[in-house]
């Protein structure tokens, strides 16, 4: 991809100072850049450092100060950075086709323009719906179902029975289907293991993050909700339901027949016990620890266990207080 | 499977109110099932819920109202759920055989009805049990052993001279016998590496979860002891003893040579630092920090770092106390 | 390898009471024990349950008691042990050739003495230096470039374009080059993708834990700082600039943009937040949660929010104080 200022500030909306022929052949950061990149610089202190680097272009509000870089500017260069990134991202070409050396099932049903790579292992009875791409070492249990467009990503384990929507993004090592960590305890102390003949549904539009795990539920389905983002490193119990455009931050544990709302943040490393319902918009705090009692909508909660969020920093700005006198 | 109300309530130990003919193919849920599959409902509001559903049987301890299921009513409802899931299961049926697109070395043992999946790759002096399964992208690294009636789940990779016993279950993902974290610091700041010349051993009857680790010892064995349950993402350090029916919650870490009792916890989250005691049936709380002291046999411990458990409630109830006083 | 007490004492430095003929095989530990093998004991208690075992030699700083071991005497036997597991150490030896049944394209450049395993998949224009080994189930994206000397254990994935220096140890599972976290909300509550179009640089002597995950920069490079170790399950958010020489430990997670300066230590289960900068030599400690301040040189902190460790130390006596005088 390469594109003179001219056109880039045209498609960003916005206007160029300096030279606007030069060639921008893609995006730069603060700490390093080259003469044809351009570089998103937020505020004085960013621009300065921007400015004294070796990118062409900065992306930015207004011009900081005198400097021989051609700027574009716009109103909101967030926005305008995140329309630069998919401007010039890597986009990758799939064969659209079955490699020889995948297995593939005879019982499968792959859709045309499926691209299925090397060492990918399919068992039986698997449909997989247009345009989807799985690379290298992926495996695909028996009856599983893949919507279209999906992009599944080196290593992935999808195990029987579980189904994929539309336009899924899963990074590898991710396993789906697992069985739900479900015992009762036997009379001479020794855990009998309660079968889990769920599955694990995942709807449009959900990305899934590195090595994350979503397990298959005991005798219903471990649900995912369309447009839901779920980062690395995550563990989803049996029978959660997670509902739409959720986010879930890196090492978030949501115990098992848990049940959240649409549109709610889980940051870094929070713990959700079992059973709880957590409704719309509700925010957890990073490393928080929800109890299994109602969280309301639209709130945000934080602490071990979790509290509104206000009433958390109380006890906090008290006990250090309470520190400081007996010092 | 399929079985008619009156044969199975004689399977759970119950009586059938109702239609007593109808045929059940399989459990259902609260959130969704089908005419012909029975749903657990514990108390009023579940049945409730269950009697206004599509499922064709209810299993209760009582009929909460009347309605137009047929029932079986157990006195144990949890426990003949468990019994249905162990009869509608879906037990799948393996070859017994090696598939020729698996790579094995010529120097392995393999018993007989031995399942190794395509993509498996077996390296030296491998030996493997009867009746044991491995699925696809398994990789067993030299010297290893594996007992009988072991499943192991596609993509785990089990490092050299680690062994497991019999009925060990193994989800996909799992990493057993990476090195243990030891390093010296050098003079100049640099880390030296610790050679971690030892193996894991994973006794009788052992679950293991998605995408869990467990490193090998600097020079002994990690051990975990038989009948020990544990769930995805947990991190077992090198020297770790686990005793026997250990119940290991997800995003648990186990510190470097800490040994556990028989029978104890570990809810979601928790981490134990090196070196820690745990005796017998303790039980640890979700997100809880364990520092190197003993933990008394069968007491409950929570919090950051952790104490007992009604301790660790005076001092949350007085904080917060405190906090309201402030306010 | 097998050498004599008097050879072995010579090369740690140290001297032999009683037979110093006696052959050593290995090493040995407290739990089990062999005739051949010698173990590390530090302290009396240790002396005394090391001279009750099986082993043949006890490494030690002195005799605590009468006993009829061979004993080996050091100064500092903490530091003769480690050199006594690089003595014993197992060492593979591997082929240093490309198995037939790898997968790598034509486009690789593939230095001498590397060694490729079967079922490795190499994708389009990857460079590997000298002496390299690759583990199967190894997955190489587009545009990797991978140094010298790196140890790369099964089912590692490395995303396209990222690169590792020399002597980089990588244990399996671990996924490098996954998208980075990032979101941004639409007016319908939908979340946009941004293009995670950035890559990894590893730098030399690094050693990365199994499962761990490591995501591409956004437009510039996650930076792992040479002799940087990473434990198990941690994972480092995109753009994330790691010092040299860290120790990260089990189920950390640093946050995106985070800076690291130099030697520092994060215990396990550590959180840090997005766009933190953190000084040279500093130590957080187990389980703590860091906001987005500046961590200052040198320091420890502790605790959720993290504060310098002797200010929670009193905050966690005043609260505990404060529980017992209402009791």
């Amino acid at each position: 991809m390469e594109i003179n200022g001219k056109e880039l500030a045209l498609r960003l909306g916005g206007r160029v100072i300096g030279d606007d022929s030069l060639i921008i052949r893609g995006v730069g950061s603060l700490n390093a850049s080259k003469a044809d990149e351009i570089i998103y610089a937020s505020g004085r202190k960013n621009f300065h450092k921007a400015a004294s680097g070796n990118c062409g272009v900065i992306l930015t509000k207004k011009a900081f100060s005198d400097n021989d870089k051609v700027l574009i500017i716009v109103d909101d260069p967030r926005s305008a950075f995140v329309k630069c990134l998919m401007i010039f991202q890597h986009v990758n070409t799939y064969s659209g086709t079955v490699s020889e050396r995948a297995i593939v099932s005879d019982t499968a049903q792959i859709s045309k323009n499926v691209t299925i790579m090397q060492s990918v292992n399919i068992m039986e009875n698997v449909s997989i719906g247009e345009g989807s791409v799985l690379y290298p070492g992926v495996f695909i249990g028996n009856n599983v179902k893949i919507g279209k467009n999906c992009l599944i990503h080196p290593n992935v384990v999808i195990g029987e029975r579980c189904a994929l929507g539309d336009n899924v993004l899963i990074h590898a090592g991710v396993v789906i289907g697992a069985d739900g960590f479900g015992f009762a305890e036997g009379p001479d102390g020794k855990q009998l293991k309660i079968p889990q003949i769920g599955a694990v549904v995942v709807e449009d539009d959900v990305e899934i993050g590195a090595n994350t795990t979503i397990d298959r539920a005991t005798s219903d389905v471990t649900l995912i909700g369309s447009g839901t983002k779920i980062d690395n490193l995550v563990q989803i119990a049996h029978n959660v339901r997670i509902g739409k455009n959720n986010i879930i931050a890196a090492q978030t544990a949501i115990g098992g027949s848990t049940v959240t709302g649409d549109n709610c943040i889980f940051a870094g490393q929070v713990g959700v016990a079992d059973h709880c319902v957590i409704k719309d918009r509700v925010t957890i705090a990073a490393k928080s620890g929800v109890q299994s009692k109602e969280m309301e909508e639209g709130k945000t909660y934080f602490g071990i266990p979790a509290r509104e969020i206000h009433e958390m920093r109380r006890i906090l700005a008290a006990t250090r207080k309470l520190a400081e006198k007996k010092h």
